[in-house]
């Protein structure tokens, strides 16, 4: 896998980036991929940016997986964020393991991997190093930026870091900063990991390993917590995984059983586990309202951008509740804003599927948001 | 602690115990304790089933422990549960750690602890263990039987198993049958214990040593359940552990992550990892409905207990629907049944806490009982 990436589209950063813990870091990797063309124009570019355990290859194949890119429901040819009209940008993250400066990377002061002396990062680190795709790209404004999760976490760190970015943006699922809960189930995560003695305070790398048991633990968290209770209930129940009956074992009797182990242990196969510590740390973080004097108000005010917040009802991770606490204080700060509330039993991970009533949402007002873009770049 | 568990009250049950699994169980030892004392007409005895990491040690001191009864907060004198009134049973159940047989006990065929050997239980197993020591204080019926989460599971199936054994009965935030998310969330702690190599297919035990990291990460996964998401954030929010800011590292930053490792490390001190996976494998089988052609109504029919349901409304663990299924089941089949929602923010465990309705709703029912039971026995 790691001689892939050697493969994979990416800048070197050169403006040394200082981050929020005081360090700075300069000369790295930023990987990227983009799909569709961008204009003449320039009217057409949308920024898309990716959720804890994404990357950058949003559509088609992900060549390194070699499995259909995270967000194929969404963008490509015809699709919502239709790339026969739109150039769509992704990056990988800071602190990710895609290609992007991360934890495996060699520190140039030990001439080793990072490991735990990779500095903690924060999301507003994520999107400063971000920035340089853009003017690499030579594009002054987007037409859009959007993401889920985190990826939406990205993009409000990003409009009010750099108000006259975006045209538009399309925060989904998200919140404004971490509730107790999803520090609480991030810290499991980590937990999990660092439970792994293989882990090895962050070292495994010296020895060629991953601590495969306490990252699929870790992976099995974050499935839970993305389904709904009641769409868990209409997909599994108790449904039992090719048996007439129980085992009376430890064995995956059940189909939900079975459903985790895959996907824990799937999971490592194509993430690093340092990484999750860095992003799920930079994730409960985030506290929008704490870096303005003034709180969330303050930090949207005399924005231009116009927003379209998206949650989806049956989402326990990032409510409604904290998606409309984004629109209550955008609409305070006199943002220009709309909300949609998307009913479905799909819980978080609706935004990743076949959401029909989600995906016209996403299109109409990308369409309508490009028309306003182009006349306002004609005056 | 484990030379403490020998001074612990116990009977031998000698009658053999044919499990659901096939195998058959005998002259095992079944651990109790009682508080308040049994009237000469015997109508005063309430039977409490515990929950997952529950014991036999409901009120006073646990002497294992020496820490506060799981239930003080209902059982004691002058409480809900008022033991200068009523005499208050409650035997710890198989596949347990705190003297009833489990799998850290010694198996007489390999002279070994069990492991992984002994058999997989199921709730009516526990349940028609229990039945011994009913025998062996003498008691025909009780005046109540009650229990909380697992507690309520096993009470389900008590009244079904024998229907005349309890007069009035009052489960507490349970279900009939395991929901998909509870089965993911008890394979989640599952994976956590299996994941830890100290573990070693159960085998710890032969090195002295317990799955101190994995069993910790099991307790988490719990303790995250209990509480409701609004619960959580008005009792931590994103309040920090003693630092004025972030501490940039993957120390406890956060109260939340603090109280997270405290009490998954501090239950290693009391708890078997394998009985971790004996009894949450257990609560996954239990499937009230499948038991009985014709479904949950059938379980209920032609029983003479009168029960009372109680849930909470933001538990989401054992959810105000699910319980309300058990209570449409009852009526259909002609049982005598109230039903309470608790309106609170205390999650799953408000059972355990100070809440005033629910301790109300608790002592009025079983004090009008008692006066019903009472008049029965006189007629």
């Amino acid at each position: 896998m790691n001689s892939k990436l050697k493969d994979i589209k990416k800048i070197i950063v050169t403006k040394p980036l200082k981050l929020d813990c005081g360090k700075t870091i300069n000369n790295f990797p930023l990987a990227y991929e983009t799909y569709g063309k961008l204009n003449k124009n320039k009217d057409n570019a949308i920024l898309v940016f990716h959720a804890l355990t994404g990357d950058q290859f949003v559509s088609e194949t992900n060549p390194i997986t070699n499995k259909e890119g995270w967000w194929v429901t969404a963008v490509g040819p015809g699709k919502a964020i239709d790339t026969n009209k739109y150039f769509v940008i992704c990056a990988n993250v800071i602190g990710g393991c895609m290609g992007s400066l991360g934890p495996k990377d060699i520190n140039s002061e030990t001439k080793q991997p990072y490991g735990l002396d990779f500095p903690v990062i924060t999301i507003r680190d994520m999107i400063r190093a971000q920035e340089s795709l853009l003017d690499h790209l030579e594009i002054k404004k987007l037409l859009c930026a959007t993401g889920g999760s985190m990826g939406g976490m990205q993009l409000l760190q990003f409009c009010s870091t750099f108000p006259d970015k975006a045209f538009s943006a399309i925060p989904i699922a998200c919140s404004s900063s971490h509730s107790a809960q999803n520090i609480a189930l991030n810290e499991l995560a980590r937990q999990a990991i660092m439970a792994d003695p293989v882990w090895d305070k962050g070292k495994y790398f010296l020895k060629n390993v991953q601590p495969k048991n306490g990252l699929a633990v870790a992976r099995m968290v974050g499935h839970i917590s993305y389904l709904s209770e009641k769409g868990m209930q209409e997909k599994f129940g108790r449904k039992l995984q090719e048996k007439a009956d129980y085992e009376f074992s430890f064995n995956a009797d059940f189909q939900v059983e079975s459903y985790l182990r895959h996907q824990g242990y799937a999971f490592v196969e194509r993430f690093d586990a340092n990484s999750i510590l860095y992003i799920t740390r930079a994730m409960d973080y985030f506290d929008l309202a704490k870096q303005f004097k003034g709180g969330l108000v303050e930090a949207f005010k005399g924005q231009k951008t116009k927003y379209l917040i998206i949650s989806f009802s049956s989402d326990w991770l990032y409510t409604t509740k904290e998606n409309k606490d984004i629109v209550i204080a955008l609409n305070a700060s006199g943002a220009d804003v709309s909300y949609s509330e998307i009913i479905t039993d799909k819980g978080h991970d609706s935004f990743l599927l076949e959401v029909p009533d989600f995906l016209k949402t996403l299109k109409s007002f990308i369409d309508s948001m490009h028309e306003k873009f182009k006349n306002e770049k004609r005056i």
